[in-house]
């Protein structure tokens, strides 16, 4: 049996590189040889026991790289080929993808709906962290990676670019709008990106890091507020003339930034939730308007799929967003034990690491 | 000085009838003689002082009646036509009315948008619950009545129907979909009918009074839960086999219900919030997904203006729905009082009272 | 070798019925015994030579049936389960499923789109006027039939009433709006009922056969206009007091009729076409406004998918729209060739044919 | 009398600089002192004789200048404010509006719609080609230019930029798309620009002449094809492999762009039209897809109103797009009959002039 190196879930607190046998691949799959991926905050969560996984499972959910093997049903591609997949790895039949909701993918379940059901790779299935990968419904899943597009290049398009995109694309911002983000960590950095793309013409990016507030206008932000230093919300509500914002985005998952989310919202103005919370949230009557003031509150699950990855792919070979600045520091898989360290305990200004096996 | 009856509020706890002067107008305003006017939970909660207005304000927003005389720039329009007004009277002009949120309209404010600033009569100016009111930006609010239809058949078309279909409308409810509707009082049997007028095949009201399921069946409503009996989470997800709703709909405002709505809803659902609520709201992690359940939640303050009035009548019209069950109960303007205390203690299984002057 | 009938096209003019091999399935596919199904207006094109298909082609494209035998990747049905499935089945993982638009589905092609690359029975596959159908990627599109619903109540669920209610949909009916349906075939009362099931209160139906009209008026239509007697156009213009409609449907294929359509569109209004056309179109200047007027032109293909036939049953079993006024005449399939006679020369008031097997 | 220079339409071939009376104004009116104007093409239509107006009318729909009075009821401005309103000047309060439609505002009809009844000025009411104009309604339409824009810079609002970016914005462009745009004159540039906005990330822009492609590629065209070289439709087709535009946008009025947007298009896409045509139009019937291809035609009237006017501002201050390399030509409003010349033979490279009385 053929082996290889595998970042594995052992107990709360320990993520350890293990040997494990190269997967096996059904009719529908497809083995891919991974080249780059990442750790992601929702690792760290599982690394603190915070999301609970399987013990024994292999951790990450972002893969790039090359198909080594394809499963006998599957049509379209070719061995040796570079593709990519999304964190969320829709099966494409189910009535939740039917209905174009993928990320809640419920196949096999009696209704074809699941929360989270999408999300397999580190999840429900072993993931990316690791030398080889099986990707599940291959043919909805492998995206082409475009010759001009390095793997770094590509290497947020699984999920960070996919969320924070997501988030704001899910807002329906209109070309003109005033646009929140708060928090500006990897997701909220794509997310500010997001807001420009959408055509938002002042968007102003939130966080309490400098290093961060300086990527943000890389990635689009007109306004940056150190929320270390001043209140985000006064600051928003005087650089507006009091009219609040038409978007605000919570990429962090906080009581205090979704409720800073609905504080500097204007009526009818909407909230796009991307943050993991870890606790019951407090919506305020009165920036809730108590029920009255036309607000929309959503939230948005990474969307997947090989239709996505292509768009996003699109994205940055057009040039419109370059997301190399938040590839901070690299790793090879044998010292993945020590990229864990260094992001869970975000050391030197870390974003995101890109891991080779 | 002209003079005429109107219920006034006087301080919290009395809502009086007196004598005021009949309303001046101004170039753009209408004088309007009421024959028909109702009294609104809402006004309930000015009566007992938990929403603040101005002592001496004339109560109501829900005008049935006919044109006694029409501003100088006022075109269009002839004294002595039968119009109803919706209980938000939008300019038309503002930037949040140009923005298709006329509910929100800040007319004159700096910036176009202010909260609830769509509702004018019995809040920031003079209401309806008398014999004369002055309707402002008339072009914009007056609408004609078919000769048809009654003045009880559209008295609900100001406010309640308008909310509660508005519920309905908000949450994009498609052909085939699985709704809930906590709560049946008068607007939630609006909601339970805008649910089924939208293509919901499965309306599951809810409500704790018997005869309110009753009536929730005439709206349009396929299964009824009281709640008093068994519980309706429990109830709804037997009923749809573990999947959820699409959409659910609160139109209470109270945390049980809000809660109740998030806990029977599918992944990638809808909360439609009709509620007025009177405290924080708590959202339970779980039932949200902690995030990342691709739900939306939605409020909608009641939309106004002549075409949404012009709308809604057409609804009655198609005798697509009757809303004469929701009025239980008749009074004269000269016994208003005996009507709010009727109302307020909701006595006598009274859903609505019509009042006329 | 096991042997079926199957009704094949032969050549223009001829679609006869043959013993042919029963169906072998692949991994992803199953196997269905028909147990009712029905002809469409589409197989008379394709027998008249209109439409080009394959000689040796089974015909037919709405399946309700039984389960005989199941690939070995497919999950989640029984064999022996009363099933149905769209005219258009979807694969689930192409671009175009993926984008929403499974209709046009370009599974296998490099891109993924491919114009009417959903409808594959009686088209690209064989088809279902035949004892045992193949259903390809049958987990994205067998749909379990209720057990209280009969093979009748739900023979129009695959093509005539996904279709029809698509161009419904499709129009972004609101409540209250005015909608005109020029044609009341099969598929224009679908429209019809799609109309009102979406929330208009004026339903006005078009056609030239008095009987259509009857029927009409039970999908729905709150008006119908005969046009062998009165010139609908100007009829509607008159009902509408010359404001127009607010959304017009074309379900006959022809340039008066999509023409008429753009006639009695308010400005800002939409055409939803649902024919299919066998020659160039022409937009008349002055209904299009010169190009200025906000109108909307757009075409729906039948929505398929397990998805949209559970959605499409949930109607049935609901209560709200009843369709089996539409199935006029019952055959067995061994008199197929009879019904293709009677049903293409449009004789005996014929709507629709039951086919059994 | 009080007198002033005024562009005036005499007859098909004659606009002329006459001496006009000052416009009175009324109690909902604003008096504006025109300080730069400039030309439209459909001023050339009317020059022509193609679009008839009243003989003795002021031309021009794009003013921008200062409050020189306003009247009785008019709130929120103040005299010697710099402002701009839109070529269409919604009144707010007809059905027409209140449907979040003001193009086609049909105030003081029956029924509240008229076709391009939102196009006052230069119309049905004396435009701006002069030193003074009256703005109509003008609390829905003056919109205060931010200090730090100069006249030039926020002249193309009213109308160029308001109708390309709104032929984007119909469209409902999405992250990832193709687009192509065929024309690229003023309104077929700001298209092109307004794609870019949109998150298209391949924009085609597509023109005869040089010159306007090269400043195409300024306003965000990542590629650009000359139509006097090679045919545009075969090479959308060879540039995205076969697959087609998402979004193809028609900006010139004549059957060959109409039709070639058609045949540019994937199955599922969008044509949004923002010519103004002079003829029927025909749809082919391949690139239609019978009426099976699910594609949607839409068109587009130049948006107006003070919010529309407000975002277009922010735009431009934002730095998102800079159209200041429209104007490419300056004349006194003494010399505009010169520039009617110019602008109408369309010589010297003219794009936009500007006109300063």
């Amino acid at each position: 049996m053929a082996m290889m190196k595998a970042a594995v879930f052992v107990e709360p607190g320990r993520i350890v590189l293990e040997d494990k046998p190269i997967p096996d691949i059904g009719p529908l799959d497809a083995l891919v040889r991974v080249t780059t991926t990442t750790i992601c905050g929702t690792d760290i969560h599982i690394l603190k026991g915070e999301y609970p996984v399987a013990r024994g499972l292999t951790i990450g959910h972002e893969p790039v790289g090359v198909i080594e093997k394809l499963g006998s049903e599957v049509r379209g591609y070719r061995e040796g080929q570079r593709v990519t997949a999304g964190a969320i790895t829709p099966s494409g039949w189910s009535n939740a993808c039917l209905s174009g909701c993928g990320a809640q993918d419920g196949a096999g379940t009696a209704h074809g709906w699941k929360p989270l059901g999408g999300w397999r790779f580190g999840n429900t299935i072993d993931g990316c962290q690791a030398e080889y990968v099986r990707v599940p419904d291959a043919m909805a899943n492998l995206a082409a990676i475009p010759d001009e597009l390095t793997d770094e290049q590509v290497l947020m398009c699984p999920d960070i670019m996919s969320t924070g995109l997501g988030g704001a694309e899910s807002a329906g911002i209109r070309i003109g709008d005033t646009v929140a983000v708060f928090a500006q960590g990897p997701i909220g950095l794509c997310a500010t990106a997001g807001a420009k793309l959408s055509g938002a013409t002042t968007v102003i990016a939130v966080d309490r890091i400098a290093g961060r507030l300086e990527i943000a206008r890389l990635m689009g932000a007109d306004l940056v507020i150190n929320s270390s230093k001043v209140d985000p919300v006064q600051e928003i509500l005087r650089l507006t003339d009091g009219r609040g914002v038409d978007v605000a985005i919570e990429a962090l998952g906080l009581q205090a930034t979704f409720e800073a989310c609905l504080r500097v919202l204007r009526p009818g103005g909407t909230l796009s939730s991307l943050g993991v919370y870890s606790g019951d949230l407090a919506i305020p009557l009165g920036p809730f308007g108590a029920g009255l003031a036309d607000l929309r509150i959503l939230t948005t699950l990474c969307p997947g799929g090989k239709e996505r990855m292509r768009r996003l792919m699109s994205v940055i070979q057009s040039g419109r967003l370059d997301l190399k600045p938040m590839v901070t520091h690299r790793f090879r898989l044998d010292d993945i034990e020590k990229a864990y360290d260094l992001f869970g305990h975000q050391r030197d200004g870390v974003l995101k690491v890109a891991i080779t096996p």
